[in-house]
């Protein structure tokens, strides 16, 4: 296989993120997050959320991350509001209702849910006479990008956490592939936006670059109380925490972060722009790192020769939807080998 | 209010439950359901079982059974399969969940899931190529009658337990108002169809009569093994558990038990018929002892100064749908009279 | 056997409150604990707390009670401070774990923990630099009476309320037997003192009388919030609630509650001097319904084919120590009997 | 400060396993731990357990591998035997317990349990008339080395993993430190060993040189199934887990595993005899990695300027105990330094 485009995790990291492992390996640090990189990683976060005095904690994934915040947030009678097609409901085995938390669904065509579908669900609820004998919506969950791609526009985010305080639910947004919505075009959130609107959100690395480890920042006082415990007992705190804050040191100095996301997506906007060009349409309208081309079984049968990717869906008896990822790895040289290798319709 | 036809549990018990209870009061027994009671009623569920070696227990409330069954029967990592509208997704504040276990939805327009719909689902997760990060369904729930009284048929119980048998799954049957079904014409499935067909179902005391208590039958025999450590844990076991023997004994004597389902039952049907002939629809299909009406607004007004009923939802600007739900206790005097008071369209 | 004096639970209820239930069985009424005579019984008991304004709930089950109150106070990092000899710890097959929580055990010779003990344990956990490694203690957990009968003296928990304070710990006190405990001679601590010293506690009703049923007194306001939530989660919730506001109506009213109490104390008290005047040593200084002797196996043997009682441990190749226990049933010429049974050492 | 001997994570990783994580790093590959170094990985632990047919999975951290494999092996109602200073039971903030099982601590002077311990703990409990209210002991937890460095013979796990087949109770042995074991003088317990006696166990890599990481060592056919969904559910999967493959062949490849170990114990023996030889006590016979001196306060104070180690306890007024811990990158040249800062006494 020439190039796998499978996802955005087939390497292992950014090269600027090992060269700093590599060099710092003797050195004696503290462990457990209490060392001098994980302090100085969190300080270059801190500075870039627009003066929030958030807590900003790393851990090693984004399944243990999203179980930790929501399971740390919410009493045992509540669940979490999130799209029918949310990480957490959909990919993660269970890992919220493990902490014994309902996740609450709801439809959702493009990835997205909206604070209407949101507020309609908590007036539902709290409208029932037999209200206690139900899941008592507790918390919003989202994704940004969502897990196809789409992106939460600013005015959509205000919206929601509109709603969110109307009935005191926080709000969380994973951002397993937080910098690549950084990164497209019109872009209206970034950190500062997310450090106001959300209670907490995930600042996600082993999709961006790192060998793994996500950031979790905390807005809502509320929510900081004793966190450690909850990370150290849901597996989540790394004895040698350093590696995760030099790979968060890294990603954050010098505009990695925004680089990575930057090179991700306009590999991924450049197969989608050439699909097009050719005669195919696209399955979903993603804007980030994730492209869904609409293709001919045939056509599909010859390109995995050369090159992986992810299955979709049958869409009829002739073409199958699939997934193009791209990462801060991937190769200008391999996006151009697979346009040549589709032909025009 | 001349009576309520709110629920089917708005009175207390059969006098002949409580007859017995007070006939016993000052027997000393053994306590936590190792009594000479319990194990009198337990002989006589067994001796209707049709030859079945099931282990026979009593609980206090159906939640509580609901949840101890399953979490005893599924790993960690699986969940259970039930109809969107299944009790234990909508009405138990997440004891499931709380347990660790996610319920697995699927979608029924009748209270019914098929054995097709559980097939497709159980095949779609081992199909997928990341079925690990997917929760596992690991158990089949049913109620009969289902939550809007309907009736699963000999033949679909059998076409689900090929499916359940086929990808390893126990069935669960939740029988909180289970006499009701026994008691629908052309019924075809009784206590032994249920002790052949299910892992374990339960035989509701609560709704049929009794003070509280539900009977969880297990006949799949590696379901058995120390169960009354679960019961115990989850808070289901009765210091004077002589209290649950003592009325399921008088439930299974003297053919109480189909008694009280008849009488429910057919009450129920008088009120289904009345509503039909004096022009008005029903919003569902209900054999058993709960009737679905869909009447006017103002005629519901208007009735409810004498009645009580459950309102279900609204079907347009004047009318509402609505439920009335009788029992053993239901007097005919008052099903003639709220049928009087509903005129002719 | 001419009479079992194994628990305060081999007969059923006091006539009493028989009478009551079956007066009411045709009584329609709402459900769940929101019917006329949970309310009723809920003022009785706030009429008794000395003006605290508390809020009282009626479970089934002390198991249920325990791990209800427990989950619904503490942080999923918490843990909760008990006797090592605790009902939590040692018999109630870690209902609490299951909801996810350590049981902190503390020794203790006779049933209770001390606030220098609980002091002293907090105090460690906090000086420890890997605090967070470690479960937080989050609540503490007493028994009045405790599991061996003895009693927490007014002082002893106005201390052990200083010491929750200091580190922010609700205290809980699990009242199964509660009312014998106000039976003792020199009783200082009543309900109002346990309204205004603890958190939450509970009132027994299965071992004092009533055919089963708890009531939980929440006095903190910030353990109230949306507590029947936590309830019918917890499988806590009966359906025909009023079962139990009749029963907690029934003790509270003509000052039942306490004459259950005196009579079993004074039937075990009666036990407990006659035994020591015939010369034989009790195992533990129970002031309460429950008396330990130590006596001769042979004299066991004997006793035993007339009379029931626990076992509690072997002392020496010729003496046990065991457990009678008195209650509302006991009859007084059962104790004679039980007394000239036992023959002057 | 010169060097720290404060604990055996204080470095980052052997420059061989970095070496070999920098040399891979473009390398595409599959991702969760189904990648081409994971099973290379998997092949060279295999060939060294003596022809077991375990299965080898790879997860992050330890508390995650010591939850998981518990919660994955027993039922509900079971519980966890293990040393009071047990990890499970004192550092991991409750984990085990978050996943619904009580830890069942038996007292233990060295960091050891005994089979006779055990044996008699398990048959309390199914001798208990109540055994039902109370947790039933599932499994049994060991450490290798201990956490006060103490190491089990081969006898003695012998005779543990007998009274575990007499109550058909698994056996999980934590190795977190486990390559210091097989260095000890005298060792009789290696790998083939650790596969036919116990019913799992892991080989920390944290500890042991990696950058984290730990195998889990499955032996047992019965726990075996579908376990990758219970890595996935608790957050123990890595997306990159070729990370976690690259790191464990390097580690068994050339012998390096058993060289890190051999490394820290000699390192950790120069000091404890030189500890010895200047006139001071040890307070535990550590023959591991970990060396435990009372010293002097006032020498602390002065050895604090120059050399990390972690208080353990007070022993009087002028003494305490404290932990020197080392590793594969103590600098034997470190050790000589630590030495001539000890005057004899």
């Amino acid at each position: 296989m020439r190039y796998n485009f499978m996802n955005d995790y087939n390497e292992c990291a950014h090269e600027r993120i090992l060269d700093a492992i590599v060099k710092a390996n003797r050195e004696q640090d503290n462990s457990y997050g209490l060392d001098t990189r994980s302090d100085h990683a969190r300080e270059l976060i801190l500075a870039q959320l627009g003066g929030a005095q958030s807590d900003v904690h790393f851990l090693v994934g984004g399944t243990q991350t999203n179980m930790t915040m929501i399971a740390a947030s919410i009493k045992p009678y509540q669940g979490v509001i999130c799209a029918e097609s949310g990480h957490i409901n959909t990919h993660e085995t269970g890992a919220v209702e493990a902490t014994g938390h309902k996740v609450l669904s709801l439809p959702s065509g493009d990835g997205k849910i909206s604070a209407d579908q949101i507020d309609a669900y908590a007036a539902a609820h709290y409208a029932d006479g037999n209200a206690e004998h139900i899941v008592q919506p507790g918390m919003v969950y989202l994704s940004q990008p969502t897990e196809v791609g789409t992106v939460y526009s600013k005015a959509e985010l205000e919206n929601i956490r509109r709603v969110c305080d109307k009935y005191s639910m926080p709000l969380y947004i994973d951002g397993a592939r937080l910098g690549n919505s950084f990164a497209v075009q019109n872009a209206d959130v970034f950190l500062p936006d997310l450090a106001r609107l959300s209670s907490a959100f995930s600042i996600g690395g082993t999709k961006m670059g790192a060998l793994f480890g996500e950031a979790l920042v905390i807005n809502d006082p509320t929510l900081k109380k004793d966190f450690r415990y909850h990370i150290k007992q849901r597996g989540g705190m790394l004895a040698k925490g350093r590696l995760l804050g030099i790979q968060f040191e890294t990603l954050f100095q010098n505009g990695l972060y925004d680089e990575i996301g930057r090179h991700a997506v306009s590999q991924a906007q450049r197969i989608a722009e050439g699909v097009k060009e050719r005669g195919y349409r696209l399955f979903a309208d993603s804007p980030t790192n994730q492209v869904f081309p609409i293709l001919p079984k045939s056509l599909l049968t010859t390109l995995s020769q050369e090159f992986g990717y992810a299955f979709w869906q049958e869409m009829d008896a002739e073409n199958d939807a699939v997934r193009f990822c791209t990462s801060w790895a991937t190769p200008p040289e391999m996006v151009d080998a697979l346009l040549r290798s589709i032909p025009y319709k």
